[in-house]
């Protein structure tokens, strides 16, 4: 992966060299999540020659007790509301005005909650510097009728612009606290990823670049669905061994899903941060993993009688939501539509025992359909083919 | 993988149907693993018309109570000194004599303490059918003058046969309780794949095929090093995206060890229970992943008058052995004899905080040259070619 930055990189400090131009970086969103990755942002940009120092983020003015968030974080230069323990760079401002965010930017870093995405997009359009270029890091992917939908077709679709997409095994406090992690930029065009990746890499947050945007995004929603079989595995204390088989049956069918809906996936995204390092967290600690294993074992101890999820995320997320349930819902009614359960029998067997009242004990029960050669596709294929 | 199966085994019970011979099965050990692995192997060829019925365990005689093992186990059919508390099938019949328990066997299944190999390889020499088979359950390789040994090469220098090698995220006891896992069996020519798949698949058992045998092996061992590594990070309270990350970079120096030392490594094989399953159970649960917390912890709180490996393993293992801080001193003798230290610098850091006093949080330093192009190889490669 860093042959490419390498190569890429030298040319755009080239090009910087003779033209003079540097890039500027706009971040779109000021949350818990933008303001750690304005942290990496605002140390790279004052440190690379390619960069502009100045970092604007946008971000949705709120009163903090009496006054502007925006005023607060660009004197204390603490985003008090959102990363209220660390300092984020002096070369960081924060803008309230979205449009104006985005002035001279040339860089874009989306990072707002995804139901926000086409509207922010649609406020943006007609004042984007020409040549401007995306990245995303909203986590999930949305589903419309026309099938699962990534955020940068929608940053596409909306702006006509290139997209990156980042994702990992990241959690924004233990990146602000420095604590190392590492995390995966997929790109359509080599030189767009090479300078994301220089956007972003530190050396307590590595980022892997692989081709193609498509399964770091479908990857990061379809965890969730497979964290709920973690969960189950845990209400029956079955132990690593198995939960390490459903972590490894369900990244393979995360990356059919990747690759029956979208083109240009790379294998090796599966042992990517975004894959196999997000999966292993999200299934180990996670929120649906937590969730699951609570709804598994209401259901095994009182039967028909056991608690909802509604009932068990009011009381356990304080105010969050789980997305596994939510995801497995999206996805059961997507295969259903095409035809294609039979292609993803653990994905919906997660499903069934979520809301068909499967037996919890059947999340072991992989259904034949999972290794058959007509089902297997991708990684398998590659086996197959051998 | 299980297109292999349905052409090859349907090949199989052709040659079945028209010649009448079948596969006679000997398993060679009676330890732990060779008695849940003879529950398997006891009741498929049971099952599938294409084995023999019967089952020979070479087991080495010990007196148990007074009586001899072999005989309780032939009377009970429980292994009352490895595996008490399950009965084997009654077609496993245990023999003592190691030369008659292969008497007109097919497929030999190796299950034995990897020393002891070699040795038993030289007996059975000149006592074997033509064209028999084997596979190799033994964990870990060795390491000789002339670098890495696998155990299928152990077979192949002895007996002159072909031998396949599985492995995957197992515990003996597990399996022999019917707990739902995996493993993966890598193959040199696919029809003798599909016969050991054949062999070992079972719904709670579920196999996979790769290419080759030595990446199966090699990961076996190596992740044993990668489990020192989420010890130290679990010493530093780290919490699971550090860890997971380590992970991750261990399972692409596993890969590129097994490239290194090896021809015919599918790059799938990292996704296969034998890696990334085996290596998330061992570095969540193991006894290495155990010991090194210790061993980090009394590092950080005792410095130079911290515990030494051998007290903690006296201490925390009744007698196990640790196999990581072994496998990463072979690894470092090899790699410094080949002049390759720099293409793996996560295990040289694992061999260094070990054994040479390099502080016990270098253990997220991970040098540059992990993700330089010049020491990239297979995973990243296909990466950096794109």
């Amino acid at each position: 992966m860093a042959s490419i930055t390498a190569d890429a990189l030298g040319t755009l400090e080239k090009t910087f060299a003779t033209s003079g131009r540097s890039e500027k970086v706009a971040i779109i969103g000021a949350g818990n999540w933008g303001s750690a990755a304005a942290m990496i942002i605002g140390r790279n940009c004052k440190k690379l020659d390619i960069f502009d120092d100045n970092v604007t983020v946008w971000c949705l003015e709120e009163k903090v007790e009496g006054g502007n968030l925006t005023d607060i974080i660009n004197t204390t230069h603490v985003n008090v509301k959102y990363l209220p323990d660390h300092k984020l760079p002096e070369n960081v401002r924060a803008e309230p005005d979205l449009v104006k965010s985005v002035a001279g930017a040339t860089l874009l870093v989306f990072v707002l909650p995804h139901q926000f995405l086409a509207r922010t997009c649609q406020t943006l359009k007609g004042h984007l510097e020409e040549g401007v270029k995306a990245i995303s890091l909203i986590k999930g992917i949305d589903f419309d009728d026309s099938g699962p939908q990534l955020m940068t077709s929608v940053i596409k679709r909306e702006l006509g612009i290139e997209a990156c997409a980042l994702s990992g095994a990241n959690i924004a406090n233990e990146i602000a606290a420095g604590k190392f992690c590492e995390s995966t930029i997929g790109y359509e065009h080599k030189e767009t990823g090479a300078l994301f990746f220089a956007l972003f890499n530190e050396p307590n947050f590595r980022i892997s670049l692989v081709q193609g945007t498509a399964a770091v995004q479908v990857f990061g929603a379809i965890k969730n669905i497979v964290a709920l079989g973690a969960g189950f595995c845990d209400a029956l204390d079955m132990g690593n061994n198995t939960k390490a088989a459903l972590m490894r049956i369900g990244l393979i069918e995360m990356y059919r899903f990747a690759t029956q809906y979208f083109k240009d996936v790379d294998t090796m995204t599966m042992v990517e941060s975004c894959g196999m390092a997000d999966l292993i967290t999200t299934c180990m600690g996670g929120r649906n993993r937590r969730v699951a294993e609570a709804y598994g074992r209401s259901r095994l101890e009182k039967g028909d009688a056991h608690r909802s999820w509604e009932d068990l995320e009011a009381e356990m997320l304080n105010g969050q939501k789980l997305q596994g349930t939510g995801a497995a819902k999206e996805v059961f009614a997507i295969l259903t539509r095409d035809k294609l359960l039979d292609r993803f029998p653990f994905l919906v067997t997660l499903y069934k025992i979520a809301f068909e009242g499967k037996p919890i004990e059947d999340v072991v029960n992989i259904p034949e359909e999972h290794f058959l050669p007509s089902v297997v596709t991708g990684a398998k294929t590659t086996v197959t083919s051998a």
